[in-house]
């Protein structure tokens, strides 16, 4: 038994669960393995140069013959150039993030390119609507890395996207395990996209020591920085982001901020630099408690939301 | 159909639906209508003298032979008198919150009083099994009025508290109709607690300008007031809610805060000042759209449940 949803159909990926694009961590290796498992892989283009992407591409092709997504944050000056890889390299899926949705779906989609856009707000699902994308992901405040302002719960959001638009919803922040897939379903998504539980898996490119810190986290160990300047992350509570918080409360600018952070995604991924190095993860953290293969994390989740689905259908007398 | 849980087992009522209990606005009026109508009604004892508890529990006992709550928040210095009261009056239920779960609970559970005693983070679960309580109200940082830091989403603290406790688990922040309740199921609790979908009912003693202002809110508009003094709550982003951040943006004290915001509750609830009072509403005040009766309020949910969990079962191929 499986689950099938407008998401599996639209995408036509086996299970509804989608990779969260996470720079400098997700590449072409977790891309496919994600893809081979089952569910949609997606390669993170933010920190990558143009031939570095083409290579990405090329890489989680030979290693999968499922469809993979790219994520485009839309802000970043090098969002166009990596437009035009994607639709130049035919890409399955591209998940724009951080920006407009309205800029170059219509491009994109007329190559044959599906679309999915990252929402924060249920105002910015209706903009989603008019740039006639093909699903909304929406993005609660618990998710780790990159969170827009005001912050609105998966909780609430999830509810208020699939009440704006007719179009798929995925289901993103807070999820790790069948229990969130069926939550997320509930409230209306038709996927779900997880992040965090991915960090600690077999297959996570990442730092063995920034795998260690998903394991030990506690739910209260992350925070949000970037509240004062509007460019706000959701990271490992270390020292940076203590030292951040401070400058953010003395009042002084983002220059300051950027003089500490610049490079420190890297120092925690490559690096394994857990106090100072940009240690992102969600709130969920507190909920990872074990190294799995990325096969065992989609395969547990769905084996388990069927569980669920039946564990519910038992409250009913 | 309806729906059964240890919740509704151990409260013994109808649905397993929990008014929350909100200062100022939730006396006998709406606690008996809740009750009524098969949830558990609270009455909010906060900002009651003695005598003025001691009214609204009989009152309540005039208007519902059904099971009630007195809510009780621990911090304030007038809660070791409403416990006695509780005692003394033999209230079924008492809910507390905002203060250590061990205080008093013994002393009730003795009397024959079930506890529910209200969780922020998941340590604060763990010391609800040491206090002995006997069930957990998991409240996420998507709640209307007082939030704790450190700010967990109910998406991701009810998961936590499920794992950290075999007390049944109540879900609150977040929740406004079926789809709410059945998340907050699959996630593991078995009963919601409600407070921003009760504000926008017939029955609600509130003025009527806060109800609309309910009805107008999006996901948006409202804030977190109090992160730098630790006294944190979710309100409408008013005149109010915006000079008390800035004076904390300001780095000046508590001091400033309480000479705005001291009477401003009820500013809000009884006198409908929407600026210049405190409008505590949940984010999900932005899914509120229409003034019902808190018995459609209530019957709306549960048939709707029952509609979502046999939708879930669907996606099952």
């Amino acid at each position: 038994m499986e689950l099938k949803t407008r998401i599996t159909e639209l995408l036509n990926i086996r299970y509804p669960i989608l990779q969260g694009g996470m720079a400098w961590i997700t590449g072409w290796e977790m891309a496919a393995a994600l893809s081979n498992a089952g569910g949609l892989g997606t390669i993170a283009s933010a920190t990558m140069e143009p031939e570095e992407l083409i290579l990405n591409i090329a890489k989680t092709r030979e290693h999968t013959a499922n469809p993979f997504a790219v994520n485009i944050p839309l802000r970043l000056p090098s969002s166009q150039r990596a437009v035009e890889i994607a639709i130049s390299e035919q890409v399955p899926v591209v998940v724009s993030s951080a920006g407009s949705p309205g800029k170059h779906t219509e491009t994109m989609k007329k190559r044959g390119i599906k679309v999915l856009q990252v929402a924060f707000t249920a105002d910015m699902v209706k903009r989603c609507n008019e740039a006639g994308v093909d699903g909304v992901i929406a993005m609660g405040m618990e998710s780790g890395g990159n969170i827009s302002p005001p912050e609105i719960s998966t909780f609430v959001l999830v509810r208020e996207a699939v009440e704006e638009t007719d179009l798929p919803v995925v289901a993103a922040g807070g999820i790790a395990d069948a229990r969130g897939l069926v939550a997320a379903l509930s409230l209306g998504a038709e996927g779900v996209q997880i992040g965090t539980r991915l960090l600690a898996t077999q297959e996570a490119t990442l730092h063995s020591g920034y795998k260690q810190a998903i394991l030990r986290a506690k739910d209260t160990d992350t925070c949000i920085t970037g509240r004062t300047t509007g460019l706000q992350f959701r990271v490992l509570k270390n020292m940076l982001a203590t030292e951040i918080q401070n400058i953010e409360k003395a009042g002084k600018g983002r220059d300051e901020i950027d003089s500490l952070t610049i490079g420190s995604l890297r120092k925690a991924a490559v690096l394994g630099d857990l106090e100072w190095g940009s240690v992102m993860m969600g709130q969920v953290a507190g909920m990872v408690h074990e190294i799995k293969s990325i096969r065992e994390v989609l395969d547990d989740m769905i084996a388990g939301s069927i569980q669920e689905i039946e564990r519910l259908t038992k409250y009913i007398v």
